[in-house]
Formats: structure tokens, C-alpha cells, sequence
């Protein structure tokens, strides 16, 4: 039986042009509102958490510009103003409707912030009615659980928010993105290999470093939501400091990386660190040298690093929904998640 | 025997008191500084950074500055330039060594950034050197690899940093806190009862919301680094957002409340969902309303919310200290870690 997030999976070329097609033409608008700020806050949970990191990174590394991750607690529980002045904020979440993002991004408006939206949810959804500037995705409704197609017209949208930032990096390779995603589903890999790795150990460390950190975060999110693995995501650099200590023979790493770009070097050698230890090391992208560092790996798409991310997390989706189903996990609908997560 | 990481986390009321009286008389310099900027921006790693996360709190609560956690690799793998101009840079590193740290923080200042250090490695340390104003915690020398002494007395400067940010805190409250960390050493409850429901588990999950959320990632740390347990730290609304699919009959929760602040019920409902999904909740601070709601619980400290966190890790090393032995670890002496580590 085909599942839905396997089906899911396979219409992301498509949700990604419909995607790109509408919201390349509205750089100009994004630029509109984002010359009246010099810094970018997120406001996103869950999946949505992760692509607002690459959305940090992107901003930071390409744009200049300092970007922070909000904490919602500051608005909604603590019901605190501070000084949004200068700062443009961006709200992100897939239904549109989580009654939390929605009021943290009114309180940021509030606060002094230009505000924009991502959501799929459409214009008349409450977060895109409460921006300045909604980019609305069109991945078409998702039914799985787990995102998959929202998640990666997150990151396109992301990116149009980049240029319109910007940011120093050339927009072909993102029109690129759809064919490039098409070609890596067309040829995938020994993704059943690596599930096998993976069944039956008690947790993971999945880890990666600068734009390709949010493929790492959203890996480990969507091991732990489809296949109850105690799967970290972390920094390299993070798991050097202290969390290293649970890497041992039955505790494999994943290991995240663009085919090029500055943190490669960094993800290789921590490759051979794992395995030297004696774990299992797994490679998702970062091209021949994290190949020939790793017990087993899948590859990346043939994409620049900026845009790697949009590529990169579906080998990781792929092992997800392949794991799953090998455990005997239905992926379209884990125990104890709802599609549209409220929380205060 | 007596390990070194016991005798540490005795020694920290005096720790803090030495700590608190060097750097209270110094809220005037820390004042002049801030004056300057209207945001904070934090720049640590592992332990270090967890307190950050206090310190990120603190500010936004208490004294409604936007505040950051820094990505190192911006200035150390990208060397890319941020506009820092009005922002205060904060650096934490218990040894003041850490090259990656000294490395931003001197990055921040090159951006236009005012710059604080907080270290335990004095003021001839590389750290204290880069930056305009010095805090120097006085925890003594550490010889245990998991941090106990130097990160209570990393917030106890991050407290006093507050004040000189002009929290809307009554500085008592923080001379208070020794005393109220003595009490909880002189009678700290079950701990071997906690420890012996986490010995043998394949992971457990340790959440806690606002200015508790910082003691939530420390003491997950610490379970990883000393005891190789795959724990992981939430805050409880991004637990809500997929991770808690994970928490099932066989994997805990560690729940962790200060005794007041609004987001104490929040944490007492989380605690009630997970017993009511069948999986052991373990208590630490909350009052009697978090105890009663958990399967068991330690008690925390009797401070208000702002510093709770200074003692509401206490308990967590102590479980940390006392489940290793119980695996037959050595707690002063993991594997994979040393105690200055150097990342870049």
C-alpha cells in the first residue's frame, strides 16, 4: 500500500513550481517591506521552527542581516512588549491557524514590527490577515501527519523572502530547485539500506551545520513524530560539547550536508570521528567526500548550498516514511499528533 | 566514594555567594555599558549556552530587550558581517578559552557591538581580554567534566547583567539565592527514588517553559553528557509539535517548573497528559501542584520565578550525579569529552 506522505512526498516538484510561479513575480513586494528593517525575528513551531532556521541562516549569511528565533512565551504568557522597532517580522505556519503564531505575530506588530506570513493556509487564513505581506505556499492540502510539501514550499517561500532581503545569491539556482528535487526522487538510493541501519536502535544523533542545520532539525523532528526515535538534532558543533557522550557502538549518526559551501569539511571529519568510535554513520547529501566518510549514505540534489535545504531533507523524508513502515508505524497518523497543533 | 561532581555541586553556595559578592557592587558598570544598545545577543556553547537561554529570558521578561542566541558560524565558517550596531554582546565560556567564542565575540565587536564576557577563566583570560566589561564568576577550580559550580554561577552573573539592563526585579530576591540552594542540598529529597526510575530507560524527554526552559536543556545535558541518555530538552509547547509522539510507557518525562509564573500550569498539564498516557512524570520544583500531578518529584527552590533557575538545577545534578554511579559510570570522567572543548 502507498501512503499518503509517500504520495506527499512525490508532488513536491509540482507544489514547488506552483510555489516558485507565484511568489517570484512578488520579490518587488517583499522588497517593499523589508528596506524599512534591518533585522529579521521568526515566529514558527514544530516544522515550521525548522524552516524559519534556514530562513535564519539565510538572512544571516546571505542578507547581512541579524535574525533571531522568537520565543512565543514572551507574548503569550508572559505578555511582554519589547522594542520590534526596525525589525521585520516573519510568521510561519502551514494551517495558518495556530491560534499561538497568530497572536505572537499581532503582538510583534504591535510591538513596532513590519510583519510577513508563509503559510499555505491562503489569504483568509488568520495569520495571513494579520500580516503586512502574506506568501502564501501552494502545496496543495497535505493529509499526513508528518509535512512534507508544506515544509519545502516553506523554505521556497523563504527564499523569494531572501531575494527580496537582498540577499547576494542568484535566483537561477532557485528556479533549478523543482527539476533538481524531481531527479533525486527519480533516483533515490539505498534508502531502504539505511532504514534497515536504523530499525531497532535506541536513538540517533542527527547533525549538520550552518543551512543545512534546519535539514538536521527537521530529520530528527520527523524520525521522532513518524517513527518514535530518540533522534537529536544538533549543530556539530553542539554535539561536540557535551552530547557526544551518547554516540557509542548502537548509536548511529545521520549526517547532513550541502554538496559544497563551508561546512562541509567540518561534517566529513565529524563522520570519521563517528565511525572511528565504532557507530554507524549515515551521509544525506555533501557529495563524494561525505560518501567516502560514511557506513552508507544517500545522496543529495544538485543544488548550490543556499538552496540545498529545499532539496535535502527528502532522502530524509523518504528514510522517514521507509522506517516507518518497517517498524510497523503507520506514517500518515502517529500516535499523539493532530494536523493542526494548538498550543498557548 | 565521593565524586568530584558531588563535592562540586555542594560547593555551590559558596560558589555563588563569592560570585554575588564580587559582582553586585559592579551593577553601575554593567549599566554603563548596556546603556548604549537596546538588544542582546548571547554567544555560547553547551552548558554555557543553556544559560544563555536564561539569559535570553531574563532580558526579554524582565527587561524588554530582543534578545539572540548567536550562530557562531556566521562569524567563524561563513565570516559574514551583521550590522551589531546598538546590540550588546554577551560571551559565555566557564574557562574563557574556548577559541570559537573568543573568536565571535571578537567578530561582534568588529560589527559594532558592545561587549560583555562572563567566565569563570578570570580576567587574564582570552575572553575577558576581547571584551569591554568582564564578568568573572568565582566558582573556584572544576575538575569534574559536567559543569555544575561554573554554570549556577554563569546565572548568577547573567542575574546581575539583568539588573544592570534594568530588570523589573528586586535584587533581594538574588542575594537570597545561596541560602535557598544550602536548604535544598541539606534535604534533597528522593533522588535515588527518581534515578532508579530512569536507570534502564531507552530515553526520556526534560521539558520546561520560560525562564525554566534553560534548567529543562541543562539538565537533559547533563543526562547525556554524564549518564549517555538520550534526553531530550523541550520546551513544552514545541513538545507538543511532534517530539511528544516519542513519550510513550516506556519513556519519561522530566518536568520542570520554578514554584510560581505563569507558566507553571501549562507544565502541570503537561505532566497530568503524559501519566495519563502511561508514562512515568519525575517532578522537579513546581510546588505542590506540579508534585501532585507527577508519579514522583524533587523538590525546588523556594525562590521566585526570575531566579529560580540559579537552584532549580541543583536537584537535576544531584539525579544526574546519582544515576550515573548507579550505571556504573564515572561522572567526572565521561567518555568523548574534555573539559575545555575546542570547537571552530
Amino acid at each position: 500500500m502507498t501512503t499518503r506522505m509517500f504520495s506527499e512526498i512525490g508532488e513536491q516538484p509540482q507544489a514547488l513550481r506552483a510555489t516558485l510561479d507565484a511568489l517570484l513575480p512578488r520579490v518587488g513586494e517583499v522588497e517593499e517591506v523589508a528596506k524599512q528593517t534591518r533585522q529579521t525575528l521568526f515566529i514558527a513551531r514544530g516544522t515550521s521552527d525548522n524552516a524559519a532556521v534556514y530562513g535564519r541562516y539565510l538572512a544571516e549569511v546571505h542578507a547581512g542581516r541579524l535574525s533571531t528565533l522568537a520565543s512565543p512565551s514572551i507574548a503569550t504568557t508572559y505578555r511582554r512588549k519589547l522594542d520590534l522597532d526596525g525589525v521585520l517580522a516573519v510568521a510561519l505556519s502551514q494551517s495558518g491557524r495556530t491560534e499561538e503564531i497568530v497572536e505572537t505575530l499581532a503582538w510583534a506588530k504591535d510591538c513596532g514590527a513590519r510583519t510577513v506570513a508563509i503559510t499555505n493556509g491562503g489569504e483568509n487564513s488568520p495569520l495571513a490577515q494579520a500580516a503586512d505581506l502574506a506568501l502564501c505556499t501552494l502545496a496543495g492540502e497535505e493529509k499526513a501527519v508528518p509535512a512534507t510539501k508544506t515544509y519545502t514550499t516553506q523554505l521556497a517561500a523563504l527564499a523569494v523572502l531572501g531575494l527580496g532581503m537582498g540577499a547576494d545569491v542568484d535566483v537561477a539556482d532557485l528556479v533549478r530547485v523543482p527539476e533538481a528535487v524531481e531527479a533525486l526522487l527519480a533516483d533515490p538510493g539505498d534508502v531502504d539500506g539505511v532504514a534497515e541501519g536504523l530499525a531497532g536502535v535506541p536513538g540517533a544523533v542527527v547533525s549538520g551545520r550552518g543551512m543545512a542545520f534546519s535539514t538536521a532539525l527537521e530529520l530528527a523532528l520527523k524520525l521522532k513524530e513518524a517513527c518514535y526515535l530518540h533522534a537529536m538534532g544538533l549543530s556539530y558543533a553542539d554535539l561536540l560539547h557535551g552530547p557526544i557522550a551518547v554516540v557509542d557502538a548502537d548509536t548511529p549518526a545521520i549526517l547532513v550536508a550541502a554538496g559544497d559551501g563551508p561546512t562541509l569539511p567540518g561534517t566529513v571529519a565529524l563522520a570519521q570521528r563517528v565511525t572511528g568510535a565504532g557507530a554507524a554513520a549515515y551521509g544525506v547529501g555533501g557529495g563524494q567526500d561525505l560518501a567516502a566518510a560514511c557506513t552508507l549514505s544517500l545522496k543529495g540534489p544538485d543544488l548550490p548550498e543556499w538552496v540545498a535545504p529545499l532539496g535535502l531533507i527528502v532522502p530524509g523524508q523518504l528514510l522517514t516514511e521507509a522506517l516507518a513502515r518497517r517498524l510497523g508505524i503507520n506514517p500518515d497518523a502517529p500516535r499523539g499528533l493532530n494536523k493542526v497543533t494548538q498550543t498557548d
